[in-house]
C-alpha cells in the first residue's frame, strides 16, 4: 500500500483516483472546491464529472494544497493543460522532498512549444522530482469507473519510474503498459487532438467514413513524421498512445474535439463553435503549436496545415480538405511516410 | 478512353464501374443474371446494390462472360473470394490476349493460404496476364457512388501496371495512391476482417471503446508482424490498406464481420450467427487462415488464436477476451511489436 496523491478531481482525475483506491493505496484527491471535498468524503460520489459513480470508501478528497503535496512521494497531476504551469509552479513551492511526478494531460505549450514533462521540469527543480512520467493512452474516464477493461501506457525517461506507475495502477481491469519513448507518447497524444477537429470537419461537411479514414491514416502519418524527426520511436505512434487513442478520439461523438470540428465543418465560425461550446477544445491550441512545431523542425505536415488555414486564415473547410484530398503526390509510402 | 471489363456486379463492382464511366472509359460490367443486365442498361440503376443511384449511361452490363473478357485487356475482378478461383479458371479458358489483371478482394484462400493475387497467377497462364494488381483501401462503395472523397491503393509488383490503374480510375473525388508491396497490402485487407470480428465480440460483450482502442492496436501489430514475416513492408499497415482500412471496418455498424462478432460477443453461438446472417463472413474463413500462416511462419499472434479459440474450439469469447487482457508482457514496444 503506497501513499498518492492525485490533483484535480474532473473526470480522469477521479477515475484514477478510484484505480489507485481500488488497488488498496492510500489515495488522496485534492480539488480546489470545497463542496466536491464533502461530496466526495461523505456521500463517496462526484456528481459533476461521474454521475453514478460509488467511489470507494478509502479514497479521501482535500482542497488544501499543502496537505495534498505533503500526503504522498507520488503526485499525479490531472488539470486542464493551460493550468499545467501555474499548478506545478505553486507545488514546487510547497514540496518539500523528491517525489515521482505523474501526468496525465494531452497538449503541447503554444509559443514555449514545451511537452508537459518538459513543463513540470522547468516548474519543479531537480533535487524535488524523481522523474516525471506520462500515463496515456485510450481511456475513457466513464469505462474505467465500469471496470471495463483499459490499456494505457506509463511513459518514461526513468524505465524504473513507469515500472512503479505500472505497479501502483495495475489491476485486471486496467493493464498498464511502460514505454521508455516519452516524447512519442507526449507527441502522440498532444497531436491526436489536431485530426480529431479535422475528422469532425469532414464529418461536419457531410463526407463520409472513407474520407474520415483517408484523414486519419495520414494525419497518425504526419505525426509520426514530426515524431520521429523530435527523437521519438516511429513505433510508439502505432501503439496505445498514438493509433490506440485516436481511434477513440475520432471515431467517439463525445470527444470534444471531433464535435467541435462538425460544428466547423457545418459552416459555424470558429468563434461560434468555442462560445457556443463554452471550454477549451484543446485542440486548437495544438494545432497552433503543431504548426510551429512543423516549421521548427522543417516537416511538411499538409493536415496540420490545412486545419491551421481554416482555424486561423478563414480558409472554408470543404476548400481545405478537397485540396488536401486532391494533391499532386501519388506513391503511398513516398507520399505518407516519406514526405518530409 | 479504354476499354475495361468489371466482372461482378455487387455494390462494389457496380461503384468501381461507376467510377471507370465517370471518368469516359468504355467499361462493361459482368453479371451472371439477366435481369440485371436489363436494369443496369436499360433503367441505368443497380437497385438490390446500390438503391437510388443512377449510374452513368455509358456503362454497358452483360451475361456473357466471353463477350465480357474480349471486351477489354483490363479486366476488374470484384466478386467473393471464395469464387475467385472458378471465375479465374473461366476466364484462363476463354482469354486469348495478355490482360492486366486488377482485383478487389479482401481474402487469403484457406488451406492453400494464397493470396488473391497468387490465386489469379495459378488460374491465368504468364502468357495470358501482363501483370496483377489489387485495388484496395478504406471505400464504402455507397460513399463513392454520392461522390464523396476516397482515398485507395492501387499495389503491384509492377509498377507500371499499378500506374495505369492509378491513371484509369483517379478523378477528383477517386484518388489512387500506388504501392509497390502487393503482399502487405493484401494480407493488410485481408486479416483487418479478424480483428473486425474481436472489435465486435468486445462491443458484443459490453465492453466499451476503450478494449475496443485496445484490440485494434493490437491486431494491427500482429498483422503487421506476420506481414514483415511474409516479407511486406511495416508501413504499409500503417496506411490506407491496414489502418484505413481497418478503422472503418472495426468501427462502421454496417460491416458484417463486426456485425457477425457482436452476436458472438452476445452469446449467439458460430452456427446461429452464420445461418442467421445468411451470408459469408469473410473473417471466419480468415481466422482459420490467419492461424495457419502464423504457425507455418513462427509468428506469435495471441489475437488471432483468442479468436480462433472462440470460434472453433467453443471457448467463451469474454474469458477469450478477458485472457487477452492480462498477458505478462508488459513493455508495450516489445509486447506488440517485437513479439515474434
Amino acid at each position: 500500500m503506497e501513499k498518492i496523491t492525485v490533483i484535480g478531481a474532473g473526470s480522469w482525475g477521479t477515475a484514477i483516483s478510484f484505480v489507485l483506491a481500488e488497488n488498496g493505496h492510500d489515495c488522496l484527491l485534492w480539488t480546489r472546491r470545497d463542496e466536491q471535498v464533502v461530496e466526495i468524503n461523505e456521500k463517496h460520489t462526484n456528481n459533476s464529472y461521474l454521475p453514478g459513480i460509488r467511489l470507494p470508501e478509502n479514497l479521501k478528497a482535500v482542497s488544501d494544497l499543502k496537505q495534498a503535496v505533503d500526503h504522498a512521494e507520488t503526485i499525479v497531476i490531472a488539470i486542464p493543460t493551460k493550468a499545467i504551469r501555474d499548478i506545478c509552479k505553486a507545488i514546487g513551492e510547497i514540496v518539500n522532498r523528491k517525489c515521482l511526478f505523474v501526468h496525465v494531460s494531452k497538449g503541447i505549450e503554444p509559443d514555449s512549444l514545451k511537452r508537459i514533462s518538459e513543463v513540470i521540469e522547468e516548474e519543479i527543480s531537480p533535487d524535488k522530482r524523481q522523474a516525471v512520467v506520462a500515463l496515456s493512452g485510450p481511456s475513457h474516464a466513464e469505462e474505467v469507473v465500469l471496470r471495463h477493461p483499459t490499456t494505457i501506457t506509463a511513459a518514461s525517461n526513468d524505465q524504473q519510474a513507469a515500472e512503479c506507475v505500472q505497479d501502483l495502477f495495475s489491476n485486471n481491469y486496467f493493464r498498464v503498459y511502460t514505454n521508455s519513448d516519452l516524447t512519442g507518447v507526449e507527441i502522440g497524444a498532444a497531436l491526436k487532438n489536431v485530426i480529431a477537429l479535422a475528422a469532425g470537419i469532414s464529418d461536419g461537411i457531410g463526407y463520409g467514413d472513407n474520407a474520415k479514414a483517408a484523414l486519419i491514416t495520414r494525419g497518425l502519418a504526419e505525426i509520426s513524421r514530426l515524431g520521429v524527426k523530435m527523437g521519438a520511436n516511429p513505433l510508439t505512434f502505432s501503439g496505445l498512445t498514438g493509433l490506440g487513442d485516436l481511434i477513440v478520439t475520432c471515431t467517439s461523438l463525445h470527444s470534444r474535439n471531433w464535435k467541435a470540428g462538425n460544428l466547423l465543418g457545418k459552416g459555424n465560425s470558429l468563434e461560434e463553435v468555442v462560445s457556443g461550446m463554452g471550454m477549451v477544445i484543446e485542440g486548437v491550441r495544438t494545432t497552433k503549436a503543431a504548426h510551429q512545431l512543423a516549421k521548427l523542425h522543417g516537416v511538411s505536415m499538409p493536415l496540420t496545415e490545412a486545419l491551421y488555414a481554416v482555424l486561423f486564415k478563414d480558409v472554408p473547410p470543404k476548400e481545405a480538405v478537397d485540396k488536401l484530398m486532391n494533391r499532386t503526390k501519388k506513391h503511398e509510402i513516398e507520399d505518407f511516410f516519406l514526405n518530409d
